[in-house]
This record gives C-alpha cells, structure tokens and sequence, in this order.
C-alpha cells in the first residue's frame, strides 16, 4: 500500500483516479476548494505548505490546471499567460518541489492532455501547455535521483464532458474517466519514467 | 522582395539569418541592445510600440530568447519560469501581436531547439518551452488567416556554440548557424505552415 498525494480529486479525472487508486492505496486528496487539504498550485507557498503537512509519500498526482480558450486572432500574451501559469507552471511547481518529499522509488504524475497533439480551434494555450508537460516529464526523468519517475497522462476528451466541451472537439472519440484512471495506475504501479501515456 | 522584421539579428543564428535572407529580402532588425531598433519581448508596450514603428511586414522572424539551465533537483518554480517568459511568452507575444500586422500571406518564424525532442541535463525548462513553441506554432497555424503562415525552426547545437555550450551536449552532431538558416528561408520564402523545421 503507497501514500498517495493526490491534487485535484474532485474533477472527472480526479474522483476516478480516487476510485482506482483508493482500492489498494492511502489516497490523500487536496484541491482549490475540496479535498483533505486545501492548496493553490500558483502559490509557492501554499504548495510549500501543502508538502510539510502530509510529509513524506510514496506517489503524487496532479489532475488539475486552468488553460485559455479563446480565438488565436484576439489571444493576449496575458490570457496565454493563464495556462502557463496554472496548468504548466502549477504542476511543475507541484513536482519540483514535491520531489523532495517522495520516498525512494517514488513517482510523480502530471496532466496534459490531447490536444498536444491534435489542435483543435481556440486551442493553442492548451496545445502549447500540455506539449511543454508531456515533454518536460521526459526530461524531468533523466535527472530525478534514488528511483523517482515521473510521467505525464494525456487523455482525450472525456465522455463525462461531452456537455461541456463536446462542440469543440468535433469527430473526436471519447474516454471514460474510469478507463483514463487505468493510466494514472500504471503511471504509479508500472516502472516506466519519462513517459507520455496517452488515452484516446 | 519581402519586408522581412528579425529579432534577435546579432546572436550566432541570427547573424546567418539576416545574411541569408538580406540577399535577397528588406530585413529591418531588432534586439535588446541592438539592431535598427530596441525591443524586449517580454513588455507588451515594447512589442506593440515596435510593431507599431516598422508598420506592415511580410515577415516576422524571431531567433532570441533566455532559458533557465541548472539540475533538475535544485531547480525552482521561479527559475523555471524564466524560460515561460522569456523564449516562449516573448515569442508568442510577438506572433499574438505581430499577426495583425502581416500583409496577406505572410509568415511568422520562431526558434525553439532540439532540446525540445533530445533533453539533456540541466536543460528541463528548454525541452519544455521548446516543445511548447513547436505546439504553439502547430495550434496557432490552423487559425491564422489570410494565408498568414507560422513555422518554428529547431536547430540542434550549433557549430559556434561548441566552445559555451559543447560540454552540455555530450556526442550531439552540431550544425553551422549557414546550414541552419537555410530552415528560416524555408519557413519564410516557402508554402508549409504549422511546421517545425529540424536542424540536425
């Protein structure tokens, strides 16, 4: 059984990877404005604190971060900004520190997602977020010492959020959450570091 | 003959560029200490006050911008966003800004580099801000209208940059900043859009 450091366990993701990991594991959760604990990943500080309460675990999670939407022709470098600062740099801050805080042979897991790989229309912060997470998870792995991985999960649109974000993603074949969750199990069961596992 | 604005004109790319592409183009440049005019692509005012001074271009070509190197195991939220404001808002900012103000058909050009696809140590930020560049310019390609293109180019470590950088790159082929800038001609003088040119 490992100690499970999960952010973000309310979103669709979130709770699947809750449900998956909670059967064999202690799963500890935190959020914006859920969870066990409350953290803002763009706050150093409160990613600080967040670590020296929970201590030393064995994985930590990440299925969170804001991103813009929004046409390319009326995009601001400050709203491109949002998703570098929240969904990328809040999870590197996440795993840059919290690297200290893992046991040996511990591990590491971040969020991107499809659209580092398949544009859509008012994508390109997103586009851009989860190609610089995808890709600084693979670099990341080659300097963590004593065992630590780390990996990024970049899942296609949801089925649960078709409501949502269906019309932006036209044609695009859907995932459970539940079966998304299979690939954060095997980002902190499996042995791979540096990986990108995608779910479409 | 293309009005051509370079940023980045004196650095070792640069240089090669505005030689390749001043045969046979009006390149006007730019650059924080240097060329026809001032800029800091971090500040939206510098950005918009230059754009504003060189008016409508066929081209914008950039080949700058600063990037955090240091261990992974010592490296901090704030260090990392060095390189997310620097090489990859600066640039975007410049293609956010400078879209409106390409005539029909005309060409945005950005670096990245090979660290994006081939990380090495100390270098986590550059693989995650060049992969982001090289998305960024895949995402924003499908939007641009007008025929606008948008192209990143990836060189690996070049030649002149043996003697500063050879030791962070161990058995990398190099490539002169000549053989690389025949990739910012191709970008600019040819068809494609949402492309990463690699220079290996």
């Amino acid at each position: 059984m490992k100690k499970i450091l999960l952010i973000g366990a309310t979103g669709a993701i979130g709770q699947a990877v809750a449900k998956n990991l909670g059967a064999r594991h202690q799963v500890i959760s935190a959020g914006r404005s859920s969870g066990d604990h409350r953290v803002d990943l763009t706050q150093d500080d409160s990613v600080a604190a967040l670590l020296e309460t929970v201590g030393k675990v064995d994985a930590i999670v990440s299925a969170t971060g804001n991103l813009h939407f929004g046409p390319l022709t009326e995009m601001t470098a400050e709203q491109f900004n949002v998703g570098l600062q929240d969904k990328l740099l809040g999870q590197v801050r996440l795993a840059l520190r919290g690297q200290h805080y893992l046991n040996d042979g511990g591990s590491i897991t971040l969020t991107a997602g499809v659209l580092s790989i398949e544009p859509i229309r008012a994508g390109a912060n997103a586009t851009a977020v989860n190609a610089a997470l995808e890709a600084f998870a693979a670099a990341a792995a080659i300097e963590l010492p004593r065992g630590i991985r780390i990996n990024t999960i970049s899942p296609t649109l949801l089925t649960e959020s078709v409501p949502t974000y269906g019309p932006y993603f036209p044609g695009f074949e859907t995932v459970s959450a539940e079966r998304a969750a299979l690939a954060y199990q095997r980002s902190v069961e499996g042995p791979q570091t540096g990986r990108t596992y995608r779910v479409m």
